[in-house]
């Protein structure tokens, strides 16, 4: 059995979960404390990355840009890019600006101060903090707004590796409670299509320890 | 004639040329202050990134992961991915490694300390700050010594765009005189079989405004 190394509120472990169910592909998920010294992840990726994918025949595959081009290339059942390479950069240019500009100012702090931080101290989640990764992740969906007015999907007609990175990160803003919907209503009903599709029924389910996902977290009807 | 948005001291422009260049393709180089918002970048990439490439069929594409795998996709007469599917994701493990992680610890905040702050204020740069830089650098030479000690090139047998791009960010930190080559023989002798590739001429003559590069940064004999 394939087998994924995964965090449940991991945005990049989340898009390879997503990018595995798409393409219909078996594998089972081993929950793996990132943080933890302890844990096999740096026996796997030497440089302590989540997520990683072990394959059939034992390759291993890490990194988040490395396993989405990895499952393009082998499992070409289901296509995740389409074949114009201007529709392809497109796709990688918005999947990168997930990856890094919103990993970096979103997803990857408020983890830190919501769940993460719980491990290593005591002090409370920075409410000031908190506050400014508000502000900025409002920016971003101001920007996904106008890519959700124009086209069907985030890079174009069809659905792509930039969607799934995409619903992959806001889902663990979601899980915290960080996103305004109310005042997004396209991306909104672009995040309910994705929400209903078969691959993200897991991320629905996910749960970590003793921190409950916002109310309307599972709903497919938010 | 493409034209390949840049900035000299960028390290990801920087991989997009030696890309361009190891696979004998024509451009022209747009010197581009991707800190100035009266420059042409936002209209190019919404996100304000560089390196942007203009193709010969007027194709814009942007962002660094979509940049090596355009050029890979489009132009095969030089390959910078092996066939195996391992191998791929092993130099596309190490090129994210570079392009996230170094970036973010060593090339982007050195740049900005001994660079771009000469643009915004007149404070100098904070040499507690560049000390714990030159701290994790070194830490970064070591895990790169590991890699060079048992392989030819840093993700396999061949060259690829791992080697592209861990060039490309050493190259920027060894212009601002950060690299501890005498402490790394096997990196120093790596790094040295690349600076003397045809691809890397236009990048040993790049200078930027009253800033000289490192006594030793030209000489492939150093």
């Amino acid at each position: 059995m394939r087998k994924l190394y995964y965090y449940q509120l991991c945005a990049f472990s989340r898009t390879a979960l997503l990018a595995l169910a798409e393409k219909k592909l078996d594998f089972s998920v081993e929950i793996t404390k990132f943080w933890d010294r302890d844990s096999p992840l740096l026996e796997l990726n030497s440089f302590g990355r989540l997520p990683v994918l072990i394959d059939l025949n034992g390759s291993v595959v890490s990194g988040i840009f490395a396993i989405v081009e990895y499952l393009e290339e082998v499992y070409d059942n289901v296509k995740l890019l389409e074949q114009s390479a201007t529709h392809r950069a497109e796709a990688r240019r918005i999947f990168q600006w997930f990856n890094e500009d919103f990993a970096s100012e979103v997803t990857v702090p408020l983890v830190f101060e919501k769940d993460i931080k719980r491990y290593f101290q005591q002090s409370p989640s920075s409410s000031t903090l908190i506050k400014q990764i508000k502000v900025s992740m409002n920016a971003y969906l101001k920007q996904i707004e106008k890519f959700v007015e124009r086209r069907n999907w985030l890079a174009g007609n069809t659905f792509s590796f930039a969607d799934i990175a995409a619903a992959a990160h806001l889902s663990v803003v979601d899980y915290l409670g960080g996103v305004s919907w109310h005042q997004f209503q396209l991306v909104k009903e672009w995040y309910m299509r994705i929400k209903s599709r078969p691959s993200f029924r897991k991320l629905l389910t996910d749960r970590v320890p003793s921190l409950l996902p916002s109310s309307h977290y599972s709903d497919l009807d938010f």
